[in-house]
């Protein structure tokens, strides 16, 4: 966990920036489809962003559960609505899951720290 | 696809019966556990069978998305839905996830042909 | 290997077809985008096929590896060069590829058994 | 589960030796050194052969978990070893696993009921 | 490799601490199962170490091997056995394992040195 | 992605060699092989690096990707054609694959930096 949500973001949004510009169409299509996959349809977006994030912990990618995190938070997901989430990752994906679950809510921390800061500003 | 629903039901309750009778403590709670996993909290029933599909079908278990298909459907998840949630699980795990999506809309079709079966059953 | 590659395809396409109809426009999208990415472009289509195949081998695929050795086949890839593909993936993959490398194996057998008994048939 | 122990085993010799005979000798070394993995070292042959089997269980390949369980069965492991090497699988590899269970169990008893045919046999 | 065993020792110990005291059940009963999954039954502690660590060596969790390997030391497994079970997940695992193993391998290494550095403190 | 390339290169041939003095017998040999599998032979190494490639980023192992990239600078393939491996891996193995494709195209910046760097010390 050595970087912050902050430097992930960078990386994230620098690197996607590089991908997008090298123009392979298939890539950038591929990008855009990623985006519309969790627009609000039959589902709401909040549901959409916990099956995001569920898959995410399951197959195990740090990163993408750290996006996922962040943006359920965003959709209104609370603490322990997330911690539901968590557990159905954690029991279909077994033990292997747990240092994964561990970074997830490292980044849960984070963000809650952040809100708590961002609190704090507003109050004075 | 050569096991039907009601085959492949009946080899799950029949095997189940054989692993929790072996005896072997970790085992069988476990299997209580994985129970527990789905049952409302802070998320309904609906959205948590959800996430055990979309987790079902990124890790590309046949059984277990029919499994939750199954449940999907008991607990009121409609066709679109349940291709939203394939359309995610579509879009996290790529076109590896395919083949398992063709097996998952035969259940959902074998589902629906029961239903209206059914529903003549019931008019008659 | 219950399935004949005829009954691979039947079921193949009548399912592909239940999908793209119940219309998902993500799915259709992905569907689409699928059948782009192995297009020719820097790499021609013979080279973009065994990359298909090799992923679907390493990611224990046996619906993706039968799709891409019959796809390389019709691409010219010789008996020879689709065994150097397959010993990639299983060195990448490990001993856990063996059973797909079997399956693979078989496919291949029946597409050269076909191949002989068109020649036959051509003969006549 | 449509294929029987000896349909299995028949398959898996039949088509090995087709690989071999393929004459790829990345593949025939790659099989000679699964081979000589499982043999005596520092540990002895049971315990790899218990590696093999939770290493198929957690990356749920029935195939490999069949053939590791009978070779598992023929080292002496009993029902009871046998459940525990399943118990740390399905912790480790959570819920995805339990259909491969199942079919370890089918097996399983398949074996135990050859070998009480074979003890029947025996007496009379 | 940026983190030394005792970071990752204090991170791991730090955030399950978090991960229990939010008080998901489901969550708090799968970190006892798997504490519970390990213990001595018909197979010894070390035996499911060793059990505990080829499975995280074939998923490819660093942290689960880092565990692992400092538990089977712990338990007296040798170097020499610790190298024939890597060997195990080598082969059933493939080449994509191979950097695991030299992560696994310095675990290895800045453990043996801590042996020797004790060594010498006790003789002193 | 805390390390360079030249960091990765050292540790990599570091820990490659302490694993193959250990002196275990089968891990040493799958070394040997994992040397052969990618050797010209009835395809070219160049199309045998890209097979490699693009199964390190379906398996989404980001040193695998990493020397790989570098073999395949290495072999000629170019920026264009990079970019259509990297597509096939993505449409394979879904926006799991997205987090390791921008580190991906990180090491290509970063190795395409050098040889600029190296351009221009030649020029002076």
């Amino acid at each position: 966990m050595s970087d912050s949500l902050s430097e992930f973001s960078e990386f994230r949004t620098r690197l996607n920036d590089v991908i997008l510009k090298a123009g392979n169409l298939t890539i950038n299509r591929f990008f855009a489809l990623d985006g519309r996959a969790y627009e609000a349809g039959a589902l709401g977006v909040k549901t959409k962003e916990m099956l995001g994030l569920v898959s995410s912990l399951v197959l195990r990618c740090d990163d993408c559960v750290t996006y996922h995190v962040v943006r359920c938070r965003e959709e209104g997901v609370t603490d322990e609505e997330m911690l539901e989430v968590f557990a159905v990752g954690l029991v279909v994906g077994g033990s292997i899951v747990i240092p994964h679950l561990r970074r997830a809510m490292a980044r849960l921390e984070e963000l809650n720290d952040g809100e708590r800061g961002a609190d704090r500003g507003n109050r004075s």
